[in-house]
């Protein structure tokens, strides 16, 4: 077996016992995934995956930048190919590296899906390769793993993408239009038309104009036109926005001052600062709409995007070389908080790259504003050392009920199962070790771990 | 039961029965509190506890922050009220919120009162929320539960509050005078009259002048006045200091600089800059004060005050609005530990906000300094897995020689022995952890455990 | 017995089991010790080691460092005297602050060294000194105890020592002529000609040009010197450089840039800002004849060197006052990354003393870049918490197998086989969780328990 079903679970006999009872209340229930990257074009579409490689290789940058950082070639890999030459290669490169990955998520989470999903039994190698490949290709062309019903089958509920605003949103249409029962709702995610730094942000802006009829030259028209896209994602279920800056700067400037901001950043004449000053005013705008529209705002502050800058040349964005800095929050939100942080009405999700701020800034923020809360551990944090080190930083000063469940965050449809599952792991391994401790009854423990799993995460993202 | 004896113990049952063996060896020491923020009017007055609210929920923002971060109103918990108009009321609320507190420290050791203390055997609910006031109210009349007899039933050797250099200590005089055994100390925290951010400091620097009937218009006038207020409150048993400064910076400027420093902040013509090195100036003041006077100096620097603007306009100080900031001492203590940094006649104790800095500059500057020891975890790091960090990354560096002992630093009176209690458990836990893994021998770890428990914080606080 | 055969490993059963079982499979390896601060002389005269307090006390700032935290006096311990006057006396005084070391890794190391080396089997303390005394400078008298005798003993392969460009390397050539077949090797340590900030920079540099014969006042002649001695250090089997800068921090100035900050630093006409320009620069070039002839790079930054000011103007450098500071890599290193980030052919292991980075930017710069890999827990952090919090961190988002294996990076002969059994047992132990959480099978964690102790060091290094 790969997988055995006590994994995770914590190695002393008597606390070992109380994980598997938790999990064993929450494994089965429906799958809550408000954020994360997959493409809507696939159920709207409904077209097989076409092979292993382009399924969990090309769009996995956890696998790739693993294999870039032993010497291994993106070339090779055919990375940021459209169409892959031979698949079949490049699944051997990966197969024949497969030992890189030996105590990372990204093992853990392949190895469910190789054995639940197309039940293998043998362990991936350069000698399992081809094995691999012909079994998972075969079982790809069965109507079973069609993304719809691979969907039914992964006990979806919710499935969010994330959006830009000049996306025509065609596929969530057209995926509501076909009466298919699955829930998969866009996000609003801004970044292009409200950073400065964003390849193309005048132009993204003038589109964004031409598609509303807003004069966006004008900060009023600006303005009014992200209003209407909002809107417009709303119409097709959007919940929620996400905001990716490289900080959680807010700011609170005059009506002259954003205008000037707005001239400078739009003519290409600002400055780092400026430009980081007119993304500080843009997070609370967006916070001053979500007050009103209800949607739920989410910051993914602090990474320090392609930071490979020949790998950003040679092959754009998200190549596996985003790289944490170091976040502020307890300085950077005042101004935001300053108008906002006392409203009910207001969600406000926050994130970090930055351990080091779970329990300095975040917790105490989460465990004060009404209108915070804290979002599960992202990116490279999203593991079982990080998730475990997420909830004995963050809980005792915020509390379970000011965080907000679980966010798979994956490009990889397939994978989206076994993150999940890791997560109800992880939680129940930690309410586990709190009544083994005796500082949690069993019945509270199991009430908490359905609320983790489930309840939190349709209450936060008001699904 | 709602406490069980083996709470916080470790789950593997070879390391319990460890740390339960060191625990059983410290659980009945005396209690030594040697930081804190009780009221020396309790003992001077010796008068009931008026009722379960303003016992419990009024004097702790640990609390109300996490109700408020939740959605409920301070209006509503009748914070900031002298007299309850329904104490009852707010009982319920708290009480039917209960649940916010789960795997938070202010569980366990409300808890630990509950069935210590009022015999309580269910939970805190809704349900149970009126039993719970009435039994409560009702023991609180009873000789029992005044002030003094609690303090022995305590079995408290030592307590220490903290005051204004502007407090008369009248209270303090009273219990001496009263003949009364308890030993309750004041410790003298200047913040208000050396901190220019601190409200209504020049009108305090004046009040200060009066009281000594120093010039403190003139820097040496000021200086004076503070050694002389010193002496008062060694008079009644003083051993320390306290200093909650923004930073750790110090300073060592020449005279004629601090004349000028003073100058300015005094006549309300200092920039941000300007305050912070006046502070950073102060604290060196006070250590070269404290080499002739031999109190004990206690820095808690790091927390961003008052952070939530609405509320401190509407309530005030000290509504469980402070939120941690990034903290450096290895830059910021340099002026002062060039002065005094290998003077052996001077303790200065160092806390922190920021755990970042424990294994980083804190465990590093106390392991080699001979006037620096490191005060235990702070605020909110006070908790069963805060205090577990601390040991582990700093004992490596520091030794356990270095550390102080525990401090309750609490508002919350009747929290006092939960809190020791915690404290004691999770350091035995830490030892059971050493002694199981073969690092220290179960004779060392019992001297251990009773100078945690009880010998360094006698001879670090030099009571 | 002072050691016992399962210290250090977890104190669940069945994880401990597992543990063991790995550990036996690589107790045995040879040492193989990359980096660290010992005497060539040492192995070049192989002449005995004169007594307890020269051998142990002396050399090891972590033991006066705690000595001298607690009050004790370096003049007492003799430190920095060359011959040893009492050294009776000093091991007394050591010995009776035995107490101190509990729970750090100086006690584990010393305890292993006194047992298996010197059979003792009493603890030492004040009452055990003598007998300790007597029993370890009889046995240093025998031709068993000689540093060659000893090297063998405890199984090295190889032995890096830490040298400056001006050093001769007679020793190093006397070990090659004297046909001994121990592996003594060389690295080059380039700061005393780099860094404009080390004492006699100027002069330095002057020294290296009369070496080399070349004009080292123009920076084409100083790089060609820098380049000549690499060379004259490889020929003795140097295979790797290493600096120390207080940051990171790189840089890629035009050569015009280049010559002008040369120029200013030469001439003593440097401030802070240029200083810090030129070390970063100086990096990158190391960087670039590390493309040229192998050497593989360490980068060992952020600490601030004598911090107690009194003690360095009395007892000059490393006298245990050296303080970790926050450090940044993810901006620091751009520049040199930029340039080389993405070269095959080079090796940069990356150190850090600010553990906040491990999880936040090392682990995911080294799970990207091919040049880059992590070295273990330096200094404050080679301990068994810090190995584990290092693995704990590290391993979800870089592997394993872009780490290097382990350093002992002592100036304490004696306590290498300690520190090398320390790491495997730590090593052993974190991967035996994974086994019990079956995140990784035994076949796998006996093939990875290899690497770390033995294969990936000997890679990484290019021994």
């Amino acid at each position: 077996m790969l997988i055995h079903p006590d994994r995770l679970f914590p190695a002393a006999s008597s606390t070992r016992k109380i994980a598997r009872k938790l999990y064993d209340s929450v494994r089965s229930l429906p799958i809550v995934s408000p954020h994360g990257h997959t493409q809507a074009a696939w159920f709207a579409k409904n077209e097989p995956f076409p092979d292993p490689a382009k399924l969990f290789v090309q769009p996995d940058h956890y696998i790739y930048r693993m294999l870039f950082s032993q010497g291994g070639s993106l070339h090779d890999l055919e990375i940021g190919q459209a169409e892959l030459k031979d698949a079949r290669k490049v699944w051997r490169i990966f197969a024949s590296h497969y030992y890189l990955f030996r105590g990372t998520p990204t093992r853990l989470c392949l190895d469910f899906a190789f054995q639940e999903l197309f039940g293998m039994e043998q362990r991936l190698s350069e000698t399992t390769a081809d094995l691999y490949f012909d079994a998972i290709s075969e079982k790809l062309r069965t109507p079973e793993f069609l993304p719809r019903a691979l969907y039914e089958r992964f006990n979806l509920e919710v499935l969010a993408t994330t959006d830009s605003p000049l996306d025509s949103l065609a596929d969530h249409k057209a995926i509501r239009d076909s009466n298919w029962k699955g829930r998969i709702l866009p996000t609003f995610r801004p970044d292009p038309v409200v950073d400065p730094e964003f390849a193309g942000f005048a132009e993204n802006v003038a589109n964004l104009g031409e598609q509303t009829g807003d004069d966006t030259a004008t900060w009023t028209g600006y303005l009014k036109a992200l209003r209407t896209t909002r809107a417009r994602f709303r119409e097709l279920g959007c919940t929620a926005t996400d905001h990716g800056h490289p900080t959680a700067q807010t700011a609170n400037f005059s009506a002259g001052e954003c205008e000037e901001l707005f001239r400078l950043v739009l003519a290409g004449d600002a400055d780092a600062d400026v430009e980081e000053s007119f993304r500080a005013q843009m997070l609370t705008e967006m916070a001053r709409m979500s007050l009103d529209d209800g949607l739920v705002m989410q910051i993914h502050p602090g990474s320090a995007r392609n930071h490979n800058r020949s790998l950003y040349e040679k092959y754009g964005r998200d190549m596996g070389a985003d790289i944490p800095t170091p976040t502020n929050y307890v300085d950077a939100l005042r101004p935001l908080l300053d108008l906002f942080g006392n409203e009910r009405g207001l969600t406000i999700i926050l994130f970090t790259l930055d351990e080091s701020t779970y329990s300095r800034e975040l917790a105490p923020l989460a465990g004060h504003y009404p209108c915070l809360r804290l979002g599960p551990p992202w990116w490279f944090h999203d593991s079982p050392e990080g998730m475990m080190r997420f909830r004995e930083r963050v809980t005792e000063t915020a509390g379970f009920y000011n965080t907000v469940g679980f966010n798979d965050d994956t490009r990889a449809f397939l994978s989206i199962p076994a993150r999940h599952d890791v997560a109800r792991r992880v939680d129940c391994s930690f309410l586990a070790k709190l009544v083994a401790q005796h500082q949690l009854d069993e019945d509270e423990a199991l009430e908490v771990a359905h609320d983790l799993a489930y309840g939190l995460v349709k209450k936060a993202y008001r699904l």
